[in-house]
């Protein structure tokens, strides 16, 4: 397997992302080609020795779109630009999938212009791992796109179900859609729509709505919402997360010695559950709906993170996802068209009586 | 101060509603008027010894709403309902605030028929106090509207703003538009027109963008956003508190005995933390936008957060918030009949020249 890893996207870019290339091919014993420029990437590889031995090349490119450029235009624009070419490194066949740390806007214009989205498929989507007690839900979509259709989000949920299924091997996934209250009728316009749709969805296992709280408990393994609410819930997790942390290193710090020795004696434990709880575990999240592999991995993103990443593009690609989607979404729609003709039969048959 | 308190609202009702009620009258020093099934309060009360000195009495009600029932029918159908009841006391006079932990809809519907809104809001928002490091953030709507006009919005920015001030005591609080990017551009249809509308507005302190960061971390005194995704946010930081929590307890418990050690060690540490960051010590939101102070608790309230509900209800009423909410709606729109005025004098000059 053969990943373009956009070098020169990401806070900590190039010097993290190449990093984290080097042990994702020493780890996955996969092909990486690093796209970006050639002398800032040499510079950080030549500091790891025996890179040369590794499946690891260089794609030379002159551009780099910026964090607050506008997506479509800069995509236009920057030929050159790193994740540009990354992204046709794949759409030419010549690696089997992109990873990015840069701009999310741009890297998903960039899969959706160069890659195109999959036959039948209205909206990509950003599908985000988040760890659970039990094991993991995926988000989706997480901000791909805002004021999504009811159809699109339904195809959201078959997509997800598939990568679920397949990547983290969940039999059978259990699909929620986010909502404020469990009833059906609950929720705003889109939501209640979405609903009425998912009812008559064959290929997953629809279990009605979850609300805010059954995201992290794991009640639900996929849950679908508009990448409004996704972008909102996670960045807010995000947020969460680095105060209470904050908020305990200062009490500790505050807290006179006994409080200080009983945090030392707590290290190995929560060490332990920091890894099992450890975001930088999942490292990427794939957008769902183009024709090819596409990993959007966190702008804040450090070696450990790339590297797991590029492990989430190995199960992605290894586990088939992208056929088993085209497959769904053709049989989804033969379903409905027979069950639509079915029904029209019966009305037939109904009126002649 | 006198107080409806619907006592049989809530998971833990009537026994935590009446238990938090006793303590309040204590605490704050005022009426406290029960409102439900007087044999069920009465039993409750004769635990507390003492608890006829305080201000406290029954006031009889013969029906509850559920928390499965569509509150508008409930409401409708129910008139000796416990809440239903309570809000008329506010209604008639009798009593400066009503307080309910029972359903969220029910209340909100409830205080919309009886209380009726303010003259020119458009929708009444239930306003959630979220502890950050600093002070507070309060977040609006978290749950009374979905599908929110902007002007709506805006509304909730402005009676937000008032509440901060008048009773956090936050000088010129920082008013942020909850969305998925610090760029004007940004967002949904929706969040995009609120942003266009807030730019205008003049008596409040409008910051720009807020992210899902930025509500745990305290950048900005209020946030607003509609009921779907307040709701779904609160929810979800319960939901997550909940599970680090449980997943801290079990990893000490399989920690061996240093882990244990530590842990008991950073007791009195956790547990100033614990205070200073706990929900329940704010207790109530209030439901601006009606005429009437009325208080929303969670439904899982216990005494302690019943007795912080009522102590909210007691700074909503010592602050003069609904008439600085009057005021100030009908100033903004004032100020904004003026300068349309002035923009079309502009206008007619420059056409002469």
């Amino acid at each position: 397997m053969k990943i373009a890893v956009d070098a020169m996207g990401g806070d900590f870019a190039p010097r993290e992302v190449v990093k984290g290339s080097v042990d994702a091919a020493k780890k996955f014993h996969c092909e990486i080609v690093l796209v970006g420029d050639e002398p800032q990437i040499r510079k950080v590889l030549e500091e790891t020795p025996g890179w040369e031995k590794l499946g690891i090349s260089i794609h030379h490119t002159t551009e780099v779109i910026e964090m607050g450029e506008h997506p479509a235009e800069a995509v236009r624009k920057k030929k050159d630009a790193s994740v540009v070419v990354a992204t046709q490194l794949v759409k030419d066949g010549v690696c089997d999938a992109v990873l990015s740390a840069g701009s999310t806007g741009a890297a998903v214009t960039a899969a959706q212009f160069i890659l195109k989205r999959i036959r039948g498929i209205g909206r990509p989507t950003i599908a985000t791992p988040i760890p659970t007690p039990g094991s993991v839900t995926l988000l989706l979509d997480s901000g791909a796109n805002v004021d999504t259709k009811p159809e699109h989000l339904v195809q959201s949920g078959i997509m997800g179900s598939i990568y679920a299924e397949h990547v983290f091997g969940i039999k059978e996934p259990r699909v929620g859609l986010l909502n404020i209250g469990e009833e059906e009728t609950k929720g705003n316009e889109q939501a209640k729509a979405t609903y009425e749709l998912l009812k008559n969805v064959h290929t997953i296992n629809f279990c009605g709505n979850a609300e805010g709280r059954d995201v992290p408990t794991g009640s639900f393994d996929v849950v679908i919402c508009d990448g409004f609410v996704g972008n909102i819930v996670l960045k807010f997790a995000e947020g969460l997360a680095k105060t209470i942390l904050g908020l305990i290193k200062d009490a500790v710090k505050d807290g006179g010695i006994f409080a200080k020795l009983g945090a030392l004696l707590l290290v190995p434990t929560m060490k332990k559950l920091g890894k099992r709880l450890d975001v930088t575990e999942y490292g990427g999240a794939p957008l769902l709906g183009v024709n090819g592999v596409c990993i959007i991995a966190h702008g804040s993103s450090k070696a450990k993170s790339i590297c797991s990443a590029i492990g989430v593009a190995d199960g992605y690609v290894e586990g088939n996802v992208l056929d088993k989607i085209r497959d769904t979404i053709i049989r989804e729609e033969q379903l409905a068209k027979a069950e639509e003709e079915k029904n029209m039969q019966t009305e037939e048959s109904e009126e002649k009586v």
